[in-house]
């Protein structure tokens, strides 16, 4: 099957590991939570029960810092048996704050590649996670303007994408998704007749990770930069 | 001055408190939180301090429990000096997690009004917070169909409810708010020439009490109850 992207109208733009980085300031406080309960575990088991503490709280938190935080509080009780200290404890509110105060740091092209993009489609954010933390970190990324619209998901599967072209009132063939989440980003677009570019971030968070079989691979573009966007849709 | 509702297209419901009860159960939270830190000081005292650490941590974690619930933890280690036991900080976190998984209770006439109003407006849900929590409050509530969209805003002063305008595509004589909070649902309305109606719950956050001036009172209509909109719209 030949990708065609004469139709589209409204590219979507993932944004954390898509416009900027986010993903490292994940792992980053993985590691620091790590070191602050050294003396109950090790930094690997740690690692590993986070995760699972952080996938039994997704449906109640969902996607985003706070969640994560109180994920990291819950794993240090449960961890340490009720005997962490309160400072510990501190720290990882501390942690949770430098996270959402964190700068923005744009990834390779981004600018150039809206600025030019947002001249001949409509272009919006289409996001998982906390919606304050989205707008701050649009507001201080300086890329807001090249937006139409900010579309916070609660969940990136087919019927919350189907939700949304519903809701822009445009034909899934009219809609072009662009982001680092094969899982999030790409199948479900794939699924519902929508177009998809991928452009790989270099780390992934285990609970994004998929397998792409042959068939889904033909139904989507991947390239190594954002810049290569415009190539693409010459 | 006149209110006229002949232009109204859309029409914007806030959620908590408008459509089900929503403060209550924050009501409820803030006493059993004072009651668990009572050997450290007053339940008034406990109570003041917290609203104090809620607004300091507002413009970091905005709206809904996931915040509230940081802020009760951060909270808890601040007023004991870091000698809040471990259990204490999980009951914290109980706290947090009924809330989220609170049923929904509809205010009076809710459905009924929705129902009958769908019919002729495009609705939809403006609401600040946190987008999974409301998300899931819609899906149980059962009223998701009457929507056409949940906007989901983290805040709401007059820029957000312009740019939800500007995305909705209508001028602001067709939009026409209905909410509990003067602060939030009300005055910014009136102030960018959109229509508001009021409808008071019994409890109001202190972070969204205002005074309103006789200048304003004239430009929105107050009701008793969500069933009187269908009077007014006739």
């Amino acid at each position: 099957m030949e990708v065609d992207y004469r139709d589209i109208k409204v590219i979507g733009f993932d944004a954390d590991d898509t416009l900027w980085v986010n993903e490292t300031y994940f792992r980053d406080a993985e590691v620091q939570f790590a070191k602050l309960l050294s003396q109950f575990e090790t930094e690997n088991k740690i690692d590993q029960e986070l995760f699972k503490m952080e996938m039994k709280n997704l449906p109640v938190y969902g996607y985003g810092v706070k969640g994560f935080v109180l994920s990291m509080v819950e794993m240090a009780l449960e961890l340490s048996n009720n005997t962490v200290s309160n400072q510990t404890i501190s720290k990882i509110l501390d942690i949770g704050k430098e996270m959402i105060n964190q700068e923005v740091e744009l990834l390779d092209g981004v600018e150039e590649v809206l600025k030019q993009l947002s001249q001949k489609y409509k272009l919006i954010v289409a996001t998982k996670g906390d919606l304050l933390d989205q707008e701050r970190k649009l507001e201080k990324s300086g890329l807001l303007d090249y937006f139409h619209h900010i579309e916070v998901l609660s969940d990136k599967k087919e019927a919350n994408y189907s939700k949304l072209l519903n809701h822009l009132e445009i034909k899934p063939s009219e809609f072009l998704m662009v982001g680092n989440s094969l899982k999030s980003d790409i199948l479900p677009l794939i699924n519902i007749k929508a177009s998809a570019v991928h452009v790989p971030f270099h780390t992934t968070w285990l609970h994004e990770q998929v397998n792409v079989n042959q068939e889904e691979s033909k139904q989507y573009k991947t390239i190594k930069s954002l810049k290569d966007l415009l190539k693409i849709l010459q």
